[in-house]
């Protein structure tokens, strides 16, 4: 590849046309003043070539990956993307067409989600290339969701459906045969997070949510997450989890795919509790978000995550790597 | 290693206690409200394990170093340390005093500088370690310093002495023996950068410097990318660069060490220009901060950084890398 500056100067720089304190890229750092009234919400995220996406995928869905997992976090705050930093480690064997399609994919995605790159590093590795994103966005500090202040008797909600993830990565790798419309959707779901931003303010500005997270580790992990920030247990019914048509038509034929289900992560739905008796309002801001908000449950006194099939009996799970149980 | 959650409370979650918006690391991001009438200032940076430190480099060594280098940057625009967001992928094989080690030069670091950790990543790779932070500071916006603003006729200024990392690293690598107090100081220099925050902060509050930039590729190229900014030039004079007296001993025993020492990087010190006549306020900073600030030459209309002999002659350098002369 060409030398860094002109990397820059070339394919990260019009990235940051939009945001005056950007500077072009061209100063050691970024300058951001939050919007009156707001605070700023930061996260960060690293996707390592070979373990978080394939060497092959195409760049530009890698890119928007990096930047949605991101967005999730920002949701999951209750907050609208401001703006990004970017690092990026990169094999000295990468292709400048590599590179090319990767800001492509940040350029489309800057545009949908409404924030501009203001910052970044880029270096070379001998290892697998190595990308890093730091987003930032802004909230009203009083308004901010958190994990934390759901209490017992809460109702669990959770955004459109889970599993998808899942299903797709199985499909991908040949563990899952299902028809070809159905393989193309999970696999999408897996590929493209769809962070729920809209979600998140609406929450956040409603003061509706006593707590939000979303799910990326898997449904039974990350309940396990927020059940833990407040010593809390969680009851889920199985029946009541919300499936895309192809997650229940595989489903139906696969019992054995529950599991992957609660499981399995990378959907980046909002997970979140409402205090009881306020149903109505969730339904009402299912319909003016045109987006599925599903009771899944409740949280309880009791500490641990249970899974309850529709006789109320707990189903067994053994996923590697949770020890919430 | 343990797993991920266990290592984030055990070495991550102490470095994020002293900021109330961290959550304990146990949110999906952080939440960072400026303080009053301030705006944030961002940068990141990514060491690479065998690119840029060593292996069998000392941990709190390399942690120290990927604060301090960002921190340069932060000092560089004028703006004192608030905050800084980790995203750490490491190798399988690394072990946990690896981690301790470096979560314990960390909150060295932290203590010195006055920031906390307020949120962070940590993932596998199969590749070297890689190391990324997002380091978040507060400038009053009006004041913020940008590389932007030099004229021609501007004097440049630049702190305390250059070239002792690129001798420290010469004296590591075996390619220049010194007496070993020297070898001590100038490697000293090479690992561990000292950020000029006191006098960016300084020359902010002053406005006095037209323009800043930290020596981090070396004087002549970070001079280059001020004289970018605008279409100006510099002439330097060699003999006015300030040395240390290990530099200034090794220069006179090998005079060819005056290439390294006017290319070489990761010094760190900050290089500014100043309005003409404005000197004796530059000499007061100098006293009061108790640190080296010397005239180094002088911005001009001619495009290019000339390194001009005590005659007056241009110095001919032939850097690798370095394209703008």
């Amino acid at each position: 590849m060409r030398g860094e500056f002109e990397l820059i100067a070339r394919y990260l720089a019009p990235l940051a046309r939009g945001a005056e304190g950007a500077f072009g890229l061209t100063d050691d750092a970024a300058l951001l003043t939050p919007p009156e009234g707001e605070s700023l919400v930061l996260t960060v995220d690293t996707l390592v070539e070979g373990i978080h996406y394939l060497p092959d995928d195409p760049p530009g869905q890698v890119a928007r990956k990096l930047l949605r997992v991101n967005l999730s976090d920002l949701a999951a705050m209750g907050a609208r993307p401001l703006a990004y930093l970017l690092s990026l480690a990169l094999p000295r064997h990468c292709e400048e067409t590599w590179l090319a399609g990767f800001t492509a994919g940040l350029a489309e995605d800057q545009a949908a989600y409404g924030l501009d790159l203001i910052g970044g590093d880029t270096v070379g590795t001998d290892g697998p290339a190595t990308l890093t994103l730091t987003a930032v966005g802004a909230v009203t500090p009083e308004r901010v969701l958190r994990r934390a202040a759901a209490a017992a008797g809460d109702e669990i909600y959770v955004s459109g459906s889970l599993g998808d993830a899942a299903l797709g990565l199985k499909v991908l790798r040949g563990e899952l045969t299902v028809p070809d419309e159905a393989a193309g959707t999970l696999a999408a779901r897996y590929r493209l997070p769809q962070p729920r931003i809209d979600l998140g303010r609406a929450l956040a500005a409603a003061g509706l949510a006593s707590a939000a997270i979303d799910v990326s580790d898997g449904l039974v992990a990350d309940l396990g997450h927020l059940c833990d920030a407040w010593r809390l247990g969680a009851d889920v019914e199985a029946d009541a989890v919300p499936l895309s048509e192809p997650a229940a038509a595989a489903l139906e034929r696969v019992p054995e795919l529950r599991e992957a289900i609660l499981t399995g992560g990378d959907d980046y739905e909002l997970l979140f509790t409402v205090p009881a008796g306020r149903n109505r309002k969730v339904a009402e801001l299912a319909e003016r978000l045109d987006l599925r908000l599903t009771r899944i449950g409740r949280m309880s006194e009791d500490a641990g995550v249970r899974v309850l099939d529709a006789a109320g009996r707990r189903v067994a799970l053994n996923a590697a790597g949770w020890t919430h149980f």
